[in-house]
């Protein structure tokens, strides 16, 4: 069927109703569409004139009519720039990102400082700040459950080596650059062990679920690179939070006594969530009683903010008892009740993100980034710093475990994108005072260049060196 | 298979991973909780005492933890009360709606005022009702798709003659009693003639989702009764929020002049929604072109926000919106992309609902409706009338329809199901000051008991005269 038989079929389909009866059809229309507006046009004639209540109820009304436009104006531009970046053979998130960082003072609040003001009022904006949290912690939740996933992926030649090194070497390398860097742009903690951890963690970070989408978009997803990159992905995402704990317990400690029992309780928490809650867990989804995924969504979604509240609480950040949540939840079964649980749960996280991006983005103005040599040359540096040690760290040891050259490359390549996950990760830090202002806008501009040059530059490669696999 | 028989097989299965590889997943464990406790312990150990930033970040971390707990809480209340609704043959959402009014004034505010306050600072309320809107919002998108959805159903004899009759019987009860309520109980609006439309409409709602949900539960939803009540469920609500549109237009008028040019904004709107937009969408979700889930649920939602926040701005209350956009957004085909989305926004919006619930919760005290005589008669009496009004209404004209006097008295029964949808209406009228708050209150009480009434009426029914179809 061509396309243009497609189309044909489909624009005598979604009318279907046609067939059904056109006179209920139309009776429908009538009583739906002519009754309200006559309804409003009788009522608007009749009313005699102000009265009270309306102008007492007007100042709440208009603060929701305010919140859903500027909600719905989010959605739309992070749908939109989404829709160019994939256009242009990017991952759509790429887009949100850039959406968000538009909305902020970095491109709006310097064209339309008014706009700006009339759609997010401090109010819109504590509103919208619940949902990206909510989406925050739920995205966090499914960086856990990566981890759960892979778990049962059969280890192969290899994988250890690769994952060590993809981690390690950027890791290294980053802790190096903070001996360079800490004078200039340590943050207002005053911390340099966290700031060292912090700037090895925000190099060696790689983003599992734009990494999956691209592997997907190129046909790579079940090849041995594809593989390989997603498990080292998972796990060093998950060594990467360990570290960004630690980091941030030293940036935010208030002193070792007062926090000894904070951390016990952080420490038995996660020994409960991944020991009894886990097995009650799995009992309760994979158990005879069949609950609906709306049920489950909404258990997750309470555990979720459970954990992350609770953890947030001990003045540990929210997003890691999120994580801890994350690898408490059991995977899903065929025969077991989470699965669509899961799909509901991805689908609210991805729909909340672009609050998120919007968030980052009035927090932070590129133009902070000033266009001075030493900016260009921190920027330029920090490029191919990220950029080298994640190509030769996982590159070098997937040529050792036995991949072609070519395929090394590839695996260098694809560990390279840091997406979602690195700016969830510099927001952080930022926000903790590890690290300073100019040094976070300069890492947030090197997460989108490295996120952008992986698909273009896997695309490059194969036109250099097509693949013999 | 038996039920220990089962369990046993589950208990083997979610530890999948044990056979794939134990020294793995012992590895994993160990990497993943000894590594965070021994780093925390190290870090807070090694830190040298307080730090400027930490006191600073503080107050916005606790609000987010509160933020976060309170939103668990509220989950896990309603998932609790949903699940002993169930237990007890109720539909679950009556047991989420009175989790609702126990965290409000009505009880916690009672038994525990200081983890009320504690739990629900003036900013994460704020928060709060963001998601709540958002549910609202969804929820109402539903409501219009319902009616989408039931258009394509045939119209078979009685179908007409039912709708109908159970919409106007109530209605015109419901507007009669307001001859009598209005001197104690009309709203600060002082608008007799929208206190007599909202009448009307608060005794003739019945709630979709609940009815279909009983009906499923009692295997109802096939039989003609069971069509049929979903058929008349469907229409008269959409009467329902016509007339509730010009009531509120009436209350919240501020006189003519002024009105006219927002009116023909939302006429044009929605003329442009259910023609070239519902055309568009149509096109896009059935086309050739497939769009993830994700994409098309965030476009769905944008619409609903854009639509919902369009009509708040007007002065029309955003709900309207939200339903007009629900008739807008095309049916899902089989073959099209809409139907995982509008799975997905179902569930977020069952996900969001307790919030509203919560709300609803906090803006209402049952104490209010004060036990003297008089307001025992109040509740009484709407009792009475609401029940005998739809019974009558819906069951007379079924029985006319050619139905036997027991499908006739279940179908009566059926259309008695009030649940969400008068709750939302209710709130609706009390807000913008078109019913006094006893009044509110005791419709409350109504809409609980007739719903309530529901399931065990029918299995009532069942014993006493069973079934010959």
């Amino acid at each position: 069927m061509s396309l243009t038989e497609a189309s044909k079929t489909t624009d005598a389909d979604p009318d279907g109703g046609r067939r059904v009866g056109r006179r209920q059809r139309v009776l429908g229309y009538v009583v739906l569409v002519a009754l309200p507006v006559v309804g409003c046009v009788i009522a608007l004639v009749a009313a005699p004139g102000g009265s009270g209540a309306a102008a007492a109820g007007h100042s709440a009304k208009s603060s929701t009519a305010t919140l859903l436009l500027a909600a719905s104006g989010v959605l739309a531009v992070a749908l939109g720039a989404g829709a160019l970046a994939a256009r242009i053979g990017q991952p759509r998130v790429m887009g949100e990102i850039c959406a968000g960082l538009a909305l902020g003072p970095s491109v709006l609040g310097e064209l339309g400082p008014e706009v700006s003001d009339w759609l997010f009022p401090p109010d819109v904006v504590t509103g919208l700040d619940a949902l990206a949290q909510l989406g925050l912690v739920l995205f966090m939740f499914g960086v856990g459950q990566e981890l759960v996933q892979v778990q049962q992926s059969r280890i192969e030649r290899g994988f250890t080596l690769v994952t060590l090194s993809s981690f390690l070497v950027p890791f290294a390398i980053g802790t190096a650059t903070a001996l360079w860097l800490w004078d200039e742009h340590g943050g207002s903690a005053g911390e340099p062990l966290a700031f060292a951890l912090f700037l090895g963690c925000s190099l060696s970070v790689t983003a599992f679920p734009v990494l999956a989408r691209v592997l997907t978009e190129l046909g790579l997803l079940k090849s041995r690179t594809g593989r390989l990159s997603l498990y080292a992905a998972a796990v060093g995402d998950g060594a990467c939070w360990v570290v960004l704990t630690a980091a941030l317990a030293l940036a935010t400690g208030e002193g070792a006594g007062d926090q000894w029992w904070k951390l016990l309780v952080f420490a038995g928490t996660t020994a409960m969530l991944l020991g009894p809650v886990r097995t009650g867990l799995a009992r309760v989804l994979d158990g005879p009683v069949r609950y609906s995924p709306a049920v489950v969504s909404t258990l997750c979604v309470a555990g979720v903010a459970a954990s992350a509240g609770l953890t947030a609480a001990l003045g540990i950040h929210q997003l890691i008892g999120a994580f801890v949540f994350g690898l408490a939840w059991p995977r899903a079964t065929k025969r077991g009740n989470g699965e669509a649980a899961l799909t509901s749960v991805a689908t609210i996280a991805g729909l909340l993100l672009p609050f998120f991006f919007l968030g980052f983005g009035l927090s932070l103005d590129l133009g902070d980034l000033s266009l001075s040599a030493e900016g260009a040359v921190l920027l330029a540096v920090l490029l191919v710093l990220a950029t080298v040690s994640k190509v030769v760290g996982a590159g070098l040891a997937g040529y050792v475990a036995g991949l072609s050259r070519t395929q090394a490359l590839e695996l260098g390549i694809l560990m390279n994108t840091r997406g979602l996950t690195e700016l969830v990760v510099l927001s952080i830090g930022h926000e903790a005072g590890v690290i300073g202002t100019q040094l976070f806008v300069a890492l947030v501009v090197v997460t989108l260049v490295t996120t952008a040059m992986t698909g273009p530059g896997l695309r490059l490669l194969r036109v250099l060196r097509p693949a013999k696999t």
